[in-house]
């Protein structure tokens, strides 16, 4: 240990303390605050945004970053540093007052956005939308050339440290080649069966708010350090020993809260899970939203629409919300859970049609950022590449390219997370069942201990420490690999 | 304007959004955190704290404190440099040490006197409290050298800045040498005259919540840009464009729930009436905790304790809760509100008595300062001192020296605001009817906007352009002064 490695970590603790304070602001932004509040609210998130970067990007961190002595450090702290400089770099890559008009930029683009999605009409948005294209384009760029990487991998990189679109371009291509005849044989087959039941609601509020706590607590949050309440759109925030969940109701319909509370609580569980020693420091960080999402959809997606899970889930429902009849039967329940249909929608899709979602949205975000792609042009290449891809077309851009808020607010480069998470999701949760095959079997009775003690152990303790590539090598054998994905398709879809 | 004041007001915009985003996460601790995030949510205020701290002893705040050239300022630049100055010269009086042990200090013995009150037992605190007691009167010693002041008001300046017990001293012994002939008569009087009616419970919390809002919203408070919420002590906070006040229900009594919040209603709307323009920089702050519980106070025990409030409020309240017969009658609301007996506990006190206890845990608190007393000696100190001033006795420490968390947690000259905001709070409502008749009358109607708008611009709008004492002469001609306050108790209890 050295002096200018101590004075490090005391910098990047107060980091993270910011991070922290930032984070349950965000919060209270979309849980309890005000309308009145906005702009005060906003004016406090810049500035602690604002002096997180300047820590990051002060000379004094540059001059200890370089005067660090690595050979002298510990495993922990080697790694530390490495990813200090990660932060450090890609902070400095962006010329300040760029970052600030980009950031001045989104704010008025989203808040058009809202109108516009509202009234379907992308003109409304595409003064504002162009303005955020090209500081984006420029941002990636100024980031590109700092870091010497390619323009778009330097904004994935922002959601998934250390990984490149070489990699991911042949994983995408794969899917894409794979797709068309699977989803004809997936809908063949379900063609050939009976739809499931449905079932009938109004379900009471009251009743979903305690169910959905309950398997917040069956999958190990402890509500003794975390809270669940309601937001327009699901979230998981707070800090490990203070997570902040939400979801979202509606009386005719449990089951859509209840996944989204699986998923949340997986998100969470994750953060929980960090190595407590390190978690104030940047290696002890998550590894990166691919990992994350991966963790929220092994619980979601993996254990919890698993057949296994409804044994367990649907006499507890029925019970729960006084159903009774073969609709509550776990069959039915799992026929609901897994059934494909393309949606136009990609919050609604199936897993198996939404990595089409997630496809189509990288090429695009791509092609805007080479100028291949005008901003102008975006409804009709949206219309073209989704009936392309799905056969669906939509019959006005809020069921198009007005429907998610990433390219408005900003976050350009964090789609393909959300699909690279979902096979992630699979290969894990593979090689966990491997190791023990008690995983599934406490499922079917509503203990996820095996699975969660298996992840923790696995993924959630490492931090940071490894690149998520060598995570993944450590955890399942091999590097990032749609193969398993596919298998659990194939399993759950065609056996 | 010049630019050492520009970057002046640059530096306390942080500072001011840096205090916003702690009020926030405050108001989260006491409200909806979960105890485990308890240690996270410490560490993230302490941080904030030394950050805000850093900034206003940074050496180029003190640079630019000296280059700053007053005399091209205008009136409100030059006040906002004074005030500047003000929290520079407090923040620097004492060592970052001795600030930090300090406050260690206080976070442990807060914990061990939840214990000590919990089980009336003063010993387990003792060893604690001896700790606190030192480090408070290093720091106190410390400030005083460093701005010339007597070691008390150094303490007493943080909460009401350029305020002297020199001033204070004659007000608490001119209320001392009034105090027991008129509580004499007081009780003479009210013996004399049957009791007030009791109002039977339970009242149902649901009502409660609905009449505690239309309370506040009666008073100026807007729901678009404010919260109410509960946590075991009331308490006003948030940011002007976002109040966040609380209070605390009991079905037994809806009474004290009401009357809570309009007394944190009185504190919300001195925030939201401050300098709008100004409301980011020192001179926009309130003006000290004097001022603040005297805005409190008038919404609470001036207009709101009065006859006329009564005349709207009791048929109100007998709506709203399904009661009938004479016991909601609005005298009798008015009788029990202003009933007078001695007690043991100073939140429970009386108007009359209340000034007892301030004054007795402000000479308790100058002898421990001065070393005249001992740590060991408070409890029997106390005692002897609330039987000679209002002839009871605790039967325990819980009862006695133990009830406030004040001294325990740091807050070493804070007691006197409240006897002094109850003075300024008589002494300006006084003014305000004075000038505008109409704020009674209005008040027997449920309008506050009267009230509300006298104090806007006669006190709010000021924010610390004047000093508390300037203020008060602006506002009602003349310093404080408990002339007025004597006054109100004699019309209110004895004609």
């Amino acid at each position: 240990m050295n002096n200018a490695y101590k004075e490090l970590e005391q910098r990047f603790r107060r980091v993270n303390l910011l991070r922290e304070a930032l984070g349950m602001l965000q919060w209270d932004q979309s849980v309890t605050m005000p309308p009145g509040g906005a702009n005060a609210r906003g004016a406090q998130l810049a500035e602690l945004k604002v002096i997180i970067h300047e820590i990051i990007t002060d000379r004094r961190t540059e001059q200890l970053l370089s005067d660090v002595d690595i050979s002298r450090l510990g495993r922990w702290q080697a790694a530390n540093v490495r990813e200090m400089r990660h932060l450090w770099s890609h902070a400095n890559a962006v010329p300040k007052d760029l970052i600030a008009a980009r950031s001045k930029a989104c704010t008025a683009c989203e808040t058009k956005w809202r109108t516009a999605r509202a009234s379907a009409d992308y003109k409304h948005v595409l003064p504002d939308f162009k303005v955020v294209v090209d500081l984006t384009k420029e941002v990636a760029e100024a980031k590109a050339s700092a870091l010497n990487i390619p323009a778009y991998d330097s904004l994935f990189g922002q959601y998934a440290p250390g990984m490149s679109f070489d990699e991911i371009d042949p994983i995408f291509d794969d899917y894409l080649s794979f797709l068309p005849k699977f989803l004809g044989r997936v809908e063949a087959r379900q063609a050939a069966t009976p739809p499931p039941l449905e079932l009938k609601g109004p379900f009471e509020l009251k009743a979903q708010r305690h169910v959905a706590r309950y398997l917040a607590e069956m999958v190990g949050l402890d509500f003794a350090s975390a809270r669940l309440d309601e937001s327009d759109h699901p979230f998981s925030g707070g800090v490990p020993e203070d997570s902040r969940i939400t979801t979202r109701y509606s009386k005719d319909d449990f089951s859509e809260a209840m996944m989204a509370v699986l998923h949340e609580t997986g998100h969470a569980m994750y953060e929980r899970g960090r190595p407590s020693e390190w978690h104030a420091q940047p290696v002890g960080f998550s590894r990166g939203m691919v990992i994350h999402e991966s963790q929220s959809l092994i619980v979601e997606m993996q254990a919890c629409r698993s057949r296994e899970f409804f044994e367990w889930a649907a006499p507890m429902f029925a019970r729960a919300f006084g159903g009774s009849g073969p609709a509550w039967g776990a069959d039915e329940f799992y026929k609901r859970a897994t059934t494909v249909k393309p949606s136009l929608i990609r919050i609604d899709a199936d897993e198996v049609t939404y990595p089409a979602h997630i496809i189509l949205r990288t090429q695009i975000e791509r092609a805007l950022l080479a100028g291949d792609l005008l901003a102008v042009d975006l409804p009709g290449a949206w219309n073209e590449k989704i009936l392309q891809l799905l056969d669906i077309c939509p019959s006005n851009d809020a069921e198009g390219c007005l429907q998610d808020i990433h390219w408005y607010d900003g976050a350009w480069g964090y789609f393909p997370t959300y699909t690279l998470g979902a096979m992630a999701a699979a290969q894990i949760f593979k090689a966990a069942i491997g190791e023990n095959p008690m995983i599934l079997t406490s499922i079917a009775t509503g203990q996820f201990n095996p699975l969660m003690a298996w992840l923790l152990s696995n993924i959630h303790e490492h931090g940071c420490l490894f690149s998520t590539q060598d995570l993944l090598v450590r955890a399942t054998g091999r590097k990032l690999d749609p193969g398993a994905f596919k298998s659990h398709l194939h399993e759950r879809y065609l056996s």
